[in-house]
């Protein structure tokens, strides 16, 4: 077979040892914060049924699913139902050929059931839901469960957005226990404990009420409008003011009505101080004081003041499960102006599978542009390898080499990663790929050192070098 | 929209927290062992285009792959493939409709490579052998490499087989380095720490040389029948002798030579001896005596000599691509025949994307072969918990929730794993919740402990309770 120059899937990008360990670093940061505030970890498979996918995330969200092509002779039952369109003249014949007798009807959207039944995770949410409602009565409620896995969207590649990202959720559900705001405060100490351990200490939390929205809504026009209002205004970065006002004017909001809008979402000023303003503002909307009075109550509550954590009236979030707080985290430093997370509180998050009154909370971590963020500020800590290895024994023939052995099998049973350079290479070489590597310490075997029962032993960062026995270099590396 | 029942795609499940944790179990025992051992993490996408995967697994490999259905219209090029055909009367009409307008010729195979250019990993070797051909340049041979990550097949389910599961693979390769004979000690050593460590104790690692195999057709018949050698005894286990003689039979192996074959690959006895009894059959054979040094060398400078390694000449594993040493490693407990793990010596990993003499040598543990042997032989640690919470704080009221949550708070920033019943319910509910999640530790606060500033603090285990400060609570947790 002629060889062929192997490239990637538009998207999709491999990741070596240092990219790993890095990924790995604030894996292990988020994931240990979240073991801390009680949630249990829960893996779904990779490809779930397009029955229980599709629908779920708009029209939009569907053709941005990857779909797996059956099994097998996977035309079959688009021929078969080919075949029985052709016999029934009454039927539209959405799959037959033309008079002509090309394919030109063949339509690839309408053809894609009968050709593929799987698709690959599109986010957290729908897997988790649907795992609830396949496990009801097992699952101890309330269920705190986080998901730290890849999800895959055929969408357009650019900065900050691939085609295979990973997400790391953390949601509380139930019927008991799951409403209290608590978990509210909690996952606002989860951010602030991730992000802070990792570096990202200029982060914010803007934070808004799904309830105050409503109670916008109301006192701009009605609450029915909730809707229209929050999938405008969350587009208000990227349109601006004038955008969203003529959007929303087409849908006959009038110029006093997009006044009062904007007059409540651009409320201006210390947190306290605004959900006063706004208290007025919205006192003859229950819904909307409902909803000042949890922000309130998550503002006040706080036990760790110093958390950025910003009222943002504009912040709407556009999926429309969510009911209660939303919050989204930005970095103020770097230049990736996306969120790097987000979540809010939702009241039926399994009703679509046939399971009421699971309601819960949560939040989302996206890996991949904390990532970009962490790499763009150089906060990655330095001692980060790519490799573990502490010892690259280094010799320069058979026997010396064979005398390495035994003092690498004691290395590794005391715990210490390390390795010896496994040819008989130049001593050159051997270092060359402890310095690529940075491995930090070099154990030498000449003829003297084995006659003497001892290494040399060099420090490849300082550039020390000291005669060793084998127990001297295991407390040396041990410290 | 109506409710579903959800289901899971056949051959892939879920795992609950208790699962997780248990299958982390294995996957950290076997990453920290390949990293004391210098191996460096690698992870490539789930989505590989065909042209990457296709070929490389034969033509039943090539089946058991699942395709992604291409993104967009994607059954325009096979349209524009059908008009040029229609319109091109010279060619076969593949994709051409019959006379009566019926798509009865269209082929499911066929039409694939128009509608569908991305598979999933089916293995891990493929993507690495990938990655090494392009980033060749960056890399530090000889190149330590782990991965350790999902791969699908579309095999029929069956015990021990999924559709989605889990490989965690080693290779040294490169072309410095990698030719040493230390490479395969470190990869026993590896096996044996890991299966030591998981508690399957009682396994049974068989080896054999691909030179061997090669010997032992050349005194049977010509070194150019290995292969079929090879394959033919790779199915001894399931076909037996008897089958085994007719397959060779009837590609023209006389009788005198399948007794020779058989009076070889069934010598039975201690390693040493055994060696010495093919070195004597063998003695015609140069290559079949390289392969017979190798083996001697790797059973005499094993450092650990009851490793449980076992000579076995009728080990062939059915891919060519071997040429030395070959492993294969499986349980002598439980009911599981497959094996837990395998790999062996390559000379040409990367021939086939072009880059030529990267020789090398792997093994793969099989992740969840391994958790059903432990899960069958009770071999999971009884202290792994779904949960990490140590403690959970339990109340009366709004007035001694509150009181829990600097406590809480205190409890985490000490590094403690804990969390509050989140809403007001009964205490015997949360400690229903409590004990359902084996958390150890339950703080209960009630009217006399706020006023004290203590709780009284139940040991779920033991039934044991006794009255805390925080600070004392905190330091019978943290023991």
């Amino acid at each position: 077979m002629a060889a062929q120059k192997p490239t990637l899937p538009k998207g999709t990008r491999d990741f070596g040892p240092a990219d790993v360990q890095k990924r790995k670093h604030i894996l292990n940061a988020i994931e240990k914060v979240f073991k801390k505030y009680g949630f249990m970890p829960l893996e779904t498979p990779t490809m779930e049924n397009l029955s229980t996918l599709e629908g779920k995330y708009g029209e939009e969200g569907d053709k941005l699913l990857f779909r797996i092509l059956d099994s097998g002779d996977y035309l079959k039952s688009l021929k078969e139902h080919n075949d029985k369109i052709l016999s029934d003249e009454s039927q539209d014949a959405t799959f037959a050929p033309s008079v002509s007798g090309k394919l030109i009807d063949l339509d690839s959207k309408a053809a894609t059931k009968f050709i593929s039944e799987k698709g690959l995770r599109y986010d957290l949410t729908v897997p988790f839901a649907r795992y609830v409602v396949m496990h009801r009565n097992e699952i101890t409620f309330p269920f705190k469960r986080y998901q730290m896995q890849p999800v895959w969207r055929a969408d357009r590649p650019q900065k900050g957005r691939y085609r295979e990202f990973w997400q790391c959720d953390a949601d509380v559900v139930g019927v008991v226990g799951s409403d209290s705001l608590l978990n509210e405060l909690d996952l606002i100490q989860i951010y602030d404990e991730a992000f802070t351990k990792l570096g990202i200490i200029n982060y914010e939390i803007r934070i808004n009420n799904r309830k105050v929205l409503a109670g916008i809504a109301e006192v701009v026009k009605s609450i029915d409008v909730m809707n229209n209002i929050a999938v405008a205004i969350d587009k208000l970065d990227k349109i601006g003011e004038d955008g969203v006002r003529k959007e929303l004017g087409e849908q006959g909001f009038s110029d006093e009505e997009l006044n009062t809008l904007f007059g409540i979402i651009t409320i201006k000023g210390e947190n306290k101080e605004i959900l006063n303003q706004l208290k007025d503002k919205l006192k003859s909307s229950h819904e909307g004081l409902k909803g000042i009075e949890e922000l309130e109550f998550i503002l006040t509550s706080n036990p760790k003041p110093n958390i950025n954590l910003t009222l943002d009236f504009s912040l709407a979030r556009g999926l429309s499960y969510y009911t209660g707080c939303i919050f989204e985290v930005t970095s103020n430093d770097g230049t990736l102006k996306s969120s790097i997370g987000g979540g809010g509180r939702y009241d039926n998050l399994t009703g679509i599978f046939g399971l009421p009154n699971v309601s819960g909370v949560g939040i989302s971590f996206g890996l991949d542009r904390i990532y970009d963020v962490m790499e763009e500020l150089k906060l990655f800590p330095a001692q980060l390898r790519a490799t573990s290895t502490q010892v690259l024994f280094c010799h320069f023939d058979e026997a010396t080499l064979l005398y390495c052995l035994p003092a690498l099998k004691l290395l590794r049973d005391a715990g210490i990663a390390a390795e010896v350079f496994p040819d008989n290479k130049k001593l050159g070489k051997q270092l060359d790929y402890a310095n690529a590597l940075q491995i930090p310490f070099a154990a030498i075997a000449g003829e003297t050192e084995m006659q003497q029962q001892v290494f040399t032993v060099k420090n490849l960062i300082t550039g020390e070098q000291q005669t060793c026995t084998i127990q001297t270099l295991i407390g040396l590396v041990g410290q």
